[in-house]
């Protein structure tokens, strides 16, 4: 049984991942929205605090506005 | 606009990845799916045909599966 920390744990490495790359970016909340499509600054916020269990299709949407391969985004350890 | 071939190409190479890792780990189907929590077989042979726009969450259940890590799980380029 994968348990509720477990998963809020991934979230939040995910979300950590992400705010580490598009500051690496130099981009704001709002300028990364800005290069989404469907993603308003808000939502990024919330996606980078773990508050957000986002699909494939919004990671794609972030790999593309940050003009990163998914191995970069995904490159974090993940805690069992 | 990230057109629906480019979306749909970014799940079919998910999908072909999750594939290539289940088979290296001399998994089947059925055996992979025992070991998940939520995912039938069925729905782990949707996913490895980019038919499904699967959460975070569900990521992180294959990965446990799969005992991979996420920069492993996504080790792979997108078409833009």
């Amino acid at each position: 049984m994968i348990s509720d920390d477990v998963k809020r744990e991934f979230l939040v490495r995910f979300g950590k991942r992400l705010n580490k790359m598009r500051k690496s970016k130099g981009l704001s909340y709002r300028k990364l929205a800005t290069l989404c499509e469907t993603i308003d600054h808000s939502y990024i916020s919330k996606i980078e605090k773990g508050e957000a269990n986002i699909t494939l299709e919004t990671i794609l949407e972030l790999l593309i506005a940050l003009g990163a391969s998914p191995r970069d985004l995904f490159d974090f350890e993940i805690q069992l």
